[in-house]
């Protein structure tokens, strides 16, 4: 995990993609940048990391990526990717070793067909939070999000992982949202799908989850800044 | 191109998949079905097609795909895979004559990118059509849309195609919405972008294209069906 301070408006360019390494710019508490350092950690990929104040972005972060999102990797000859998905389709198809993605074709359309079903629920954690913020009833919110689990709970009804007996690319697609449940407030929605909840602790004993998650009091910590209006991107340094 | 009427609820189940076919549930003027017999046509896939009436969609089809989405391809083993994007990359897959992706890890990426570009794209028609029919001014969305243009635009300044000098996945992926533009009354958003224009008149010579393309009378006859609230999904049959 990198421990390096973000960089903001008026800093300097950082230095060139170190010589077999490759680039990733993140935020260490964005979920979609999770994804990223998830797989790059999972494969071993020689890699460093610079952290982007998503608040204050540096000019030089914008000229690379107009957009300004993380995750966004570089390579050696100035490539730039980015969009969590497209990141960590390419880091595991350029990387060969330890595939994450399935070798078939419809084992990759079925990973693909699911993370589009997850990709409608996590803007749901985002309205809920803005809505307990305002005081607004978002008992109708949380029974849609536990409708949506009750589905993925379904999925692993006969297997361990969402891509079988190990850890695959979908799992860490997911992961970053059901690190942050307990920060979201969320933790009571997993109640009805026991399947999901087991799943959450096996996600706990992997190797890159292990290496990349923070504290659920560190999330509800970087929340809280971040709510405020002043986010702390370099909570915990 | 499928001459078949469309099936609507109440419907008999259509036979199997025959051997040696992959089959393709459609809508005879979906874009999103069109990408798919875009692929299925450029390759040449043996497939059929069973075009589903989307007003009042047949029972049997929402037990195969509860979302009840086209297109939604079937295989001879019973596997199902929905979402354009999905069923595109599974098909290119699956069938390795005449790969329309590229084969780098990075040209994959760069088309991804240029794809969720154009995913911001796709809405603003429909906003636009809605917006043209309830009478409010639209000349903010039509400058967005230009705008949005000249972003493509400027990535054919140095290419035929979006992929390069032929066709590739990703001029399949948009050309259903420039193939429409003129039954959506957008035509003239193409007059500040010469190099996009001379793209669709490119894309016009494609056989694919020339297979699968309605005229813009039947969009614009089909449109105005669907506009009155009783789309005529065999219109022209």
């Amino acid at each position: 995990m990198s421990t390096e301070k973000c960089f903001a408006k008026g800093s300097a360019v950082p230095g060139p993609v170190p010589n077999g390494h490759i680039r990733l710019y993140s935020m260490r508490f964005c979920p979609f940048a999770q994804r990223a350092r998830l797989v790059l950690s999972a494969k071993g990929i020689k890699h460093d990391i610079i952290n982007i104040n998503l608040k204050d972005k540096p000019e030089w972060f914008l000229e690379k990526n107009p957009l300004g999102l993380v995750p966004t990797v570089e390579t050696l000859a100035g490539e730039l990717i980015y969009e969590s998905p497209i990141v960590c389709d390419y880091l595991d198809e350029f990387y060969p070793e330890k595939k994450l993605l399935p070798s078939s074709a419809f084992g990759k359309a079925q990973q693909k067909m699911t993370l589009e079903h997850f990709s409608k629920i996590t803007p749901l954690f985002h309205k809920i939070a803005s809505m307990r913020k305002s005081g607004e009833d978002i008992s109708g919110q949380e029974a849609e999000l536990k409708n949506k689990f009750s589905k993925l709970n379904e999925e692993l009804a006969s297997k361990k992982f969402f891509g079988g007996d190990s850890v695959t690319m979908i799992d860490y697609m997911m992961w970053p949202w059901f690190e942050r449940l307990e920060s979201f407030e969320l933790k009571q929605c997993l109640d009805g799908t026991p399947e999901l909840k087991k799943w959450t602790k096996r996600m706990l004993e992997d190797k890159a989850v292990k290496a990349t998650m923070h504290s659920a009091d560190s999330h509800t910590a970087f929340k809280k800044t971040y709510a405020e209006g002043n986010p702390n991107f370099d909570y915990g340094l």
